[in-house]
C-alpha cells in the first residue's frame, strides 16, 4: 500500500463541508423538521408548468441531455437580449463558481472576497489553492470600495461580489455595482454572483455589457424560480470568457429533467411574479415576526431575511438551537460580525406559522441558558 | 479592457468538445434522427418503479437534494458490501473523472490511458494540465502489460483503464485487471473506468477492495440501469480517497430527481436483469446485420457493438456519414488501428430494425464513392 499522489494543497486541506444539509441535521435528531426555512429554498415551487415538464420528462430520462443545453441557452439569451455565446449553463451556481476557480486559480493567486459571504465560493478557492483574503463588511453590506481596494492590493484574480448578499440580504444598487465593474483592477475577473436579484427591486442588477472580459454574472433557477433540487445556474459573459467554460465544465453534466424544468420556469414570467409577491409577502411576515419578538429585521432584497438578535454570537447560536429543538430548520452567519444573526427564508405560510409559533419560546429559552 | 487572467494551461488548451450530441447533429441536418444508437444509452430505459419515481419527485424538487447523498450511498453500500464511508455521489463517472484529475494532477505531471480510449477523461487530463501518453490496444483490447508498464515508466500520477472498453466493448477477465492491480506502480492511482460492466459476464469485475488506496473503481446509472438523463455515478475506493473527494466535490450538485431514480432503479435488481438480456439479444442483432453485410463485429460486453468495416478508415467515415445520412444516429471510434469500425448501440427492436433496414444501402454508397 502506498499513499495515494494527492496535489499537495488538496493534501493539505481539511474536511470541510460548506453546508450540513438538513437531512443530515434531521438524520442526527431522529426526527423531521416540521418547517424548512434554513437552506433559502422556495417552498412555494417552481411553476406548474414547470412540474407539469418534468413530469413528462421522466420517461425520456434515459437520454443524456443535449449537451450544448442549446434550448435552454437560446431561451435565456433572448430573455436577456445577448448571445447564446454569452452564456454557460452549469449544476447550480455552485458548480460555475467551481469551474471558475479551475479557470484562473493556480496554488498561491490571490482572491478577495466579504468575511462571512458565501462559504461555498470559499470552499472552491481552497480547493483550488488560492489565497483567500476576507475583507470586512461594512453595516452588513459587502464595501465595495474595500473590496476592490484589496484586489488591487493583492492582485487578486478574482474579487467575488453578490449583489444581493447572501447571508444577509442586503444589497447595493446598480449604479454602485456598475462604479465597482468601471473600477475592477486589470488582471482581475469579477465574480457577480446574482443569484438573488430576481427577489431584488428593479435597478438592483446594472445592465449586462457581454463586452466586459472582466465581469462574470451568475444566476440561478434554484432561489426565486423554486427549482433548487434541479440544479441548474447559468453564467453570462464575454464570448471569450464563456467560450473558456467549454474548455473545463462536464459537457454531459446537466440532467434532463432539470433542464426541461428551468426552460418551462422561465417561460412562466407571470408565475415568477407571483412567487415573488409571494416571497415579498413573507419577508414582511418574518420581519414583523421578529420586531414583535424584540428583535431586528435586515431589510433584504433576497428569498430570506436576516434577523439581528441584538446580542453576542453565543445568544444568537442559542436562539439557533432552540428553534432547530423545535422542529424549525434555519440557519444563522457565522462571520464575526454577522454571528450576532439568524436567517430565516421565505417560506409558506404553513412554515412560517411554525416558525412564528416557535419563537417566543425559543428566545425564552436561549436567555435562560445565558 | 485587460485579458482576462487564465492560469496558462487552460489559455493554452485548444476549444475541445469530447462528443457532439446527437441534438446538435439534428440542428445542423434540420431533421430528427429515426433511431438513437450513438451514445450508448439504452433505449429499453429504467425500471418503471425509478420513471415513477422520477415523475413523483418533480413536485419536491424546490427541495435542495440531501448533500450527502446519505440514502443513495447506503442502499450502493448495502448492494456492494462496502461501507457508505467507500462511496462518492457525482453527477456521473464524466463528472468524477474530473473531480479525480482535480485531487491528483498538477501541470505536467504523467497520465496513462490506452489510445482510443474514452476521450473526455483526456478531456479532463488536460483541463488540468496532465500530460498524457498513449498506450496503443492490442488485438482491440486495452494493452494492460503495457499500460502498466508506461505509468512505470512516466511515473504517471494515474493510470486509466476501462473493463469493458469503450468504444471497442472488449474486456479482460477479473484475473487480468487482479493482475493489473497488483502491479500498480507506487504513486500511481489506478482509475478502473467500469461503466459497462453491469452488461459484461460474470467475472468481469474482480472482487472490491477497498483497503486498497491505489484504485478507485467508477460505476453508473447512464448505461444498463438507462438513467443517462439521470447524471448519477459513484465511485468506490478506500476511505481516506473518497473523503478527499469531499474536499473538492460540488456537494449540492446532484439533482433530486435524478437521485431519486437512481435509487428506485437500484432497487429493481429484476428489472435491470431484464434490461441485460435485452441488450444481450440487441448485442446479437447488431452481430447478425454486421455479419449479414460481410461486415465483422467485434464480441463485447458493453452496452454497444463495435463493427470492424474491413476497410480503412475513410471507408468506415463514408459509412457513418451514409447512415447518419438515413436518420441512423451512430458514432466511430476515431484514433489509428480502431478508426476502422462503426460503433452500434444496444437498442430496442424499433431502432434496430432502422438500422438494419439502412445498413445495406449504406454500404453501397460508401462503397461506390470510395
Amino acid at each position: 500500500m502506498t499513499r495515494p499522489p494527492y496535489v499537495p494543497h488538496i493534501a493539505a486541506l481539511p474536511h470541510l463541508v460548506p453546508f450540513v444539509g438538513p437531512e443530515a441535521l434531521e438524520r442526527a435528531r431522529g426526527r423531521a423538521f416540521k418547517a424548512r426555512l434554513g437552506a433559502n429554498e422556495s417552498s412555494f415551487g417552481p411553476s406548474p408548468n414547470a412540474v407539469a415538464a418534468m413530469r413528462a420528462a421522466a420517461d425520456d430520462n434515459w437520454k443524456y441531455s443535449d449537451p450544448e443545453n442549446f434550448e435552454l441557452r437560446t431561451a435565456l439569451a433572448a430573455f436577456h437580449g445577448v448571445s447564446i455565446d454569452n452564456i454557460v449553463v452549469g449544476e447550480g451556481i455552485d458548480g460555475l463558481l467551481g469551474l471558475t476557480c479551475m479557470m484562473f486559480l493556480a496554488p498561491g493567486d490571490g482572491v478577495v472576497t466579504s468575511n462571512g459571504s458565501y462559504p461555498t465560493f470559499n470552499f472552491h478557492v481552497q480547493a483550488h489553492g488560492g489565497r483567500l483574503t476576507l475583507v470586512a463588511m461594512h453595516d452588513d453590506r459587502e464595501d465595495l470600495a474595500a473590496l476592490r481596494a484589496a484586489a488591487g492590493r493583492e492582485t487578486a484574480k478574482l474579487l467575488y461580489v453578490s449583489n444581493p448578499n447572501n447571508p444577509m440580504g442586503t444589497w447595493w444598487p446598480a449604479a454602485d455595482i456598475a462604479q465597482l465593474i468601471a473600477g475592477i483592477p486589470n488582471g482581475t475577473l469579477l465574480i457577480l454572483d446574482e443569484a438573488y436579484v430576481d427577489t431584488a427591486p428593479p435597478g438592483t442588477a446594472p445592465p449586462l455589457d457581454v463586452s466586459n472580459t472582466q465581469v462574470i454574472r451568475y444566476r440561478t433557477f434554484s432561489k426565486a424560480y423554486g427549482l433548487a433540487g434541479a440544479r441548474i445556474g447559468y453564467a453570462i459573459g464575454h464570448a471569450g470568457v464563456i467560450a473558456t467554460f467549454e474548455k473545463v465544465r462536464n459537457h454531459y453534466g446537466i440532467n434532463r429533467v432539470g433542464q426541461t424544468g428551468a426552460l418551462a420556469a422561465l417561460k412562466d414570467q407571470v408565475y415568477l411574479a407571483t412567487a415573488v409577491q409571494r416571497i415579498e409577502a413573507a419577508r414582511r411576515r418574518i420581519a414583523d415576526a421578529a420586531r414583535g419578538n424584540g428583535l431586528k429585521p435586515i431589510v433584504s432584497a433576497a428569498n430570506f431575511v436576516t434577523i439581528d438578535c441584538g446580542r453576542d454570537a453565543a445568544f444568537a447560536r442559542r436562539l439557533l438551537d432552540e428553534m432547530l429543538a423545535r422542529d424549525v430548520f434555519i440557519r444563522k452567519p457565522s462571520a464575526a460580525g454577522l454571528d450576532r444573526c439568524i436567517r430565516v427564508s421565505a417560506g409558506a405560510d404553513a412554515d412560517l406559522d411554525v416558525f412564528a409559533a416557535a419563537l417566543p419560546d425559543a428566545l425564552a429559552a436561549a436567555d435562560k441558558h445565558a
